[in-house]
């Protein structure tokens, strides 16, 4: 499938998350997935709250999201669907965010599906704009919707999405609202990957917190450029350092 | 949770993996998955045949596999349902073959569970060991059972688990069968990246078939080594090159 303007397009996803300092469990969960229709997804969950109950929660949400997703079922009716769930078994008492980050090789379009208390950032051939929340977070209200962004499948687009311990880093020493849009403009000139992006802002975050997170944080970065690779070689890694 | 020998650990795995040559499609998928009880699970399953059938039948039985791995079902009980569910659809006359490497937290142990008709490579301490393989694929006969193997989570251990494209390759241009267990002892010596490992023995596996894989390849490594980092930042990249 060629790309949009008959360039080869490579999606370079990534996300880098670190815990609330002293606590050994995140309640921010991140999941990527193989679409059965064509794409790829990345899903990102911010349970209530810290410790363990917030990372079953979250634990719990991401695994339905990433079921649904992976049997094939579209992200606007994954993201009800989690709501639905979360609302008819805790009853208005628990809320989540849920970020879903799709690239759709199917209608060539990246679509992200939210249920969040912090904007979206993206980047067009270097363009920076804030698509600021429009839902709220899943499980306190009756058929909460989410916020959907359709983007065109093109080279020089970056999204990024982050939870709110990302954006609230720093408030409590003074440091000023936490512009992660300016960090996103300043780490894209030198066209590096989506995974030093990510850990660019989760290092500036963590700075913010003067390296003692006060809540669970986590960001995903999706990147389309494009490539000459030859032959295509997919890959995935993942990096745990255990406490 | 501290190591085994109260050194910190970290977990580092990938995956590399490519598609037949003038094949749109690969058979193979892989996933990587957080456990809900603690741990991280890499499905890698090989879909009978090529092309869109092989993709449709691999995306659908690692939906099936994923799904029932976040919701914290056990490895063993995973591979049998999957069997059992391809066998009750398609009545012995599809197979598929599935990896599942999981790092479980909890045991305190790594996991591989496998329906494969490739060896288990394992690297513990600097000595190469070749699991051959006991179970054969899934989907062809009554109550297939995986085959188990459990190590220790300990640094200084790799695992790396393969599809049967990367086994045969150069079959057919008489270059000798590849000796995968040598190209592990050989790249580990640099003590490099789980991703490193994984890229090299695709390399080595496409170079054998001239450039033009006969087969789709997909290769899982997975180290535990030490580390010393703080804060401890989880990461997970996927890069995508699309034709």
């Amino acid at each position: 499938m060629p790309g949009v303007r008959g360039i080869a397009l490579v999606i370079d996803l990534a996300t880098a998350k670190t815990n609330k300092y002293a606590s050994r469990e995140s309640g921010d969960t991140v999941e990527f997935v193989e679409r059965p229709t064509g794409g790829f997804s990345a899903v990102m969950v911010d349970g209530q709250g810290s410790g363990a109950a917030a990372k079953s929660l979250s634990l719990q949400l991401s695994s339905r999201a990433v079921s649904l997703l992976k049997d094939g079922v579209r992200d606007g009716v994954v993201a009800r669907a989690v709501h639905d769930t979360l609302f008819a078994f805790r009853g208005g008492k628990v809320s989540a965010t849920l970020d879903i980050v799709s690239v759709d090789l199917k209608t060539q379009h990246v679509i992200v599906t939210r249920n969040a208390v912090t904007p979206l950032i993206v980047l067009d051939d270097g363009d920076v704009s804030i698509v600021p929340t429009e839902a709220g977070p899943v499980g306190l209200y009756h058929f909460t919707r989410p916020s959907v962004v359709q983007l065109p499948l093109t080279a020089g687009l970056m999204v990024v999405s982050y939870t709110d311990g990302i954006q609230s880093a720093g408030n409590r020493s003074r440091a000023g609202a936490f512009d992660v849009s300016a960090a996103v403009g300043d780490v894209q000139l030198g066209r590096i990957s989506s995974q030093a992006v990510a850990n660019a802002i989760l290092g500036q975050a963590v700075a913010r917190d003067q390296g003692r997170p006060i809540d669970d944080m986590a960001v995903v970065v999706l990147t389309i450029s494009e490539h000459q690779d030859d032959p295509l070689v997919r890959s995935i890694t993942m990096r745990i350092p255990l406490p």
